[in-house]
């Protein structure tokens, strides 16, 4: 099955409706808005043997995984129900009237937050639940009080209008309005921009390339009411390794990082894309290590045969770009599924060569080697952005410790002590989004219950009568 | 005096400062921070005798009005610093360890918030001092440990220069790193466009014009790591009256509303500009009583010669509108101080021409005559962005009453309920900033305690070591 380009009018109806439905979503409450959130859980669980396999054979992605990603859906939108339920949305700030003259004197002001229309989606390749048609932008956007019109990804297209159905299906049945939720399909950009440039999309929310997201986020700037676009846009993710952490249990941190680069064939946002070592024996042996254990792996085929040759071409400039020495034989990979890639570069010649600061979708990392913490330093402000930047070695207070830490929570939106960075907690604490290029808003998250703050917009109001207070939540 | 165009050099050295002070300020303590926030505000009212005269002696703002603001702008350092000590900048998110697989089980996260950079501050024209060298805009951005690189207004040269010495002689007097505050000048565009290109700059907060908004902007979002621009552009300011409380009260919101019209010779981002009344013969009287009133007034001179110029030539464009009729004689006015302008158009009209939802900087207004609830809606959703709307006689929980805050929350940041918009209290609830074009980021205010928030961060720190989060403030 693929996804068919909607006309015009097609669009502009999905966005009529959302827009119809728009103030009274705006308006409803929190029994109204989990209600919905916990009946599409519901539902996603109640089809899972139908939608599980139909997803896997429109990504390769393998059951265990689905299901996974398919409880993570589940879990994401009751926890936003939960968030809603707690107040999330409706919290205000009272200020009292203060008497006397300004500055100090005031009258009574009441920051309230509303939510701000309808919100286009864009759904990913790489997630077909989670970050997909009632993934976490849909959950988020809805728990706010905004409709959503999603924008099917054509790589999953069947499990698309599953999906879509079955959510159609829970509005119906709950009796919100029709146009809360809503879905356009189309495997070129036409379809992306109409909807971006409707006068009724009041903010557009994306998940998928750089190229992608900056070049809606430019249509959006031009509207002539330019909206806000929260763009999640991939990443290089770097991880740091000390050699204090690799002499320690350099094997068991070479199978771990090996699994993260290959994992669902390096097709996360997450996925490390820069491996930064000191100049140390340890790094010597990690490196040996490392090439070992990705070399045995063997990813799965990626979704898209473009995505595939996306990943040989990127694999083919990260090989001859020079001072890149490929650390594991070069094998095109037999049929869809590709092989990974490990490169190695010195430290100055990565921050001087700017194409390789871009991440190469796909299961391929470049070893970069720093003689000293400076060029170490150099390297992350040379990536500039990244989702995540992960810190083996810091638990030592010293001062070179905290200058790697200050780079990397200046290049990151996340910063790990341990582990990997695939893997996305949904918390309260979670940040997923970090400075230009892995996203354009990097003082919001599109992972976690903050998310929900991307749609709502304060307003205050002043002397405000009793009636309007009494429709307002609980000041906090 | 008039600035002059500083170099490229020596804005690169401006930013440079500001860059080497930056990993020192962000780490900064409240303390500190609080210390030099109240050192300026002490330093500010110190000088007072020579600062009001020199304000006044280029703005013909008066001893009064100046003297009010120089109290307000000492009395928002002294709340960043209290905002600050109450923890504003420090406090982060805690998410502790839960054992199990995901998506329950989950690392622990703590979700801290990181000062962005130097900021470029663009002090405006029309508050000399509560929106300029250390208005609103630096007082924030330092109390989020960021350094601040000032872009002097040219409407006041000489107190820019005044002020920002008696800012350097504080942050040297504590010890403060100098590129903590730093100034540039300039009248032409070329320093601003160079100091928002500079890689270092982090963030943008400006005020003035919607033109100038919009250029910088269009900057920032063209470099090649885009950063942040917090624009506010100024308004229209609605002001919708029911003939309820016409009826009651006319005369006395006649007065009110022409002082606010005229009050600063109109040259306020909250300065009414519309008055949205509906056909009704209390909107008769009113209308009548307006003219009498604001034909009375008479404005000080504007800020400089381009102002008054730009203020005729929009009054002319007003007048020669189709459809619009004007309620004052035709006055140019007599030396530098112009006459209020009061014109008078159905809503239909008004709404069918973009060019009358353009704020005219000055004392004009233009009365919009609606025939019903609808239009009145219409005309609200055709200017589409506005920092205030002010609602005056929504006392009554009524589906119109309902319909018309939904539509004023809709288009502005603020929405009163009494009172006239000019006068913006500093306070935790209060909200700057409205939907496009009034400002760039709807979701920030660039007056009050949130302010703050603009220029940190999140970052969720992921097993981090027991001395980083020793560093960070309270859980909240």
């Amino acid at each position: 099955m693929t996804l068919r380009d909607q006309t015009p009018a097609e669009i502009d109806a999905a966005v009529a409706a959302a827009h119809a439905a728009s103030n009274a979503w705006a308006a409803s409450d929190a029994v109204a808005r989990a209600a919905l959130l916990r009946g599409l859980a519901d539902a996603l669980e109640g089809a899972r043997e139908r939608l599980v396999p139909l997803a896997d054979r429109e990504t390769s992605l393998g059951p265990a995984r689905l299901n996974g990603e398919l409880d993570r859906t589940a879990f994401q939108l009751r926890g936003f129900a939960t968030r809603v339920e707690a107040g999330d949305a409706f919290a205000w700030i009272d200020d009292p009237a203060v008497a006397g003259a300004p500055p100090v004197g005031h009258p009574h002001l009441a920051r309230v937050r509303m939510p701000l229309g309808p919100v286009a989606m864009f759904a990913a390749s790489n997630f077909p639940f989670a970050f997909s048609v009632l993934g976490g932008d849909t959950a988020s956007a809805l728990a706010a009080g905004c409709p959503v019109v999603v924008k099917a990804h054509p790589g999953h297209p069947a499990l698309s209008h599953a999906v879509a159905a079955l959510a159609r299906d829970v509005v119906a049945a709950q009796g919100v309005p029709t146009g809360v939720f809503g879905m356009v399909e189309g495997a070129g950009v036409e379809v992306g921009v109409h909807l971006v440039q409707h006068p009724d999309i009041a903010a557009v929310a994306f998940t998928g390339s750089f190229k992608g997201g900056a070049a809606l986020q430019a249509v959006a700037n031009a509207r002539p009411r330019p909206i806000p676009f929260f763009g999640e846009q991939g990443s290089i993710n770097p991880v740091v390794a000390l050699p204090s952490a690799l002499g320690a249990r350099g094997a068991e941190l070479a199978a771990m990082l090996a699994g993260s680069i290959s994992l669902g064939c390096g097709q996360f946002c997450t996925s490390p894309g820069i491996v930064l070592l000191f100049d140390h024996p340890a790094s010597d042996a990690f490196t040996d290590a490392l090439a070992r254990a990705l070399g045995a792996q063997q990813p799965h085929a990626m979704l898209t045969p473009g995505m595939r040759r996306n990943f040989d071409a990127g694999v083919a400039r990260l090989a001859a770009t020079e001072g890149v020495r490929a650390l594991l034989p070069a094998e095109a990979g037999a049929g869809p599924a590709p092989r990974p890639f490990l490169g190695q570069i010195d430290a100055p010649a990565f921050a001087a060569h700017p194409a390789l600061h871009e991440e190469v979708f796909g299961p391929a990392a470049l070893i970069v080697r720093a003689a000293s913490v400076d060029e170490a330093v150099d390297a992350l402000h040379a990536i500039g952005g990244s989702l995540t930047v992960t810190l083996w070695g810091a638990e030592d207070d010293r001062a070179d410790t905290h200058r790697l830490v200050r780079a990397a929570m200046r290049t990151a939106g996340r910063v790990l002590f341990s582990g990997v960075p695939t893997g996305v907690a949904v918390t309260a604490a979670q940040q997923h989004g970090g400075p230009w290029p892995s996203s354009t808003r990097p003082e919001s998250t599109s992972v976690g219950w903050a998310a929900l703050d991307r749609f709502l917009r304060p307003v205050a109001l002043q002397d405000a009568p009793a009636w309007l207070l009494a429709q307002q939540g609980r000041p906090c």
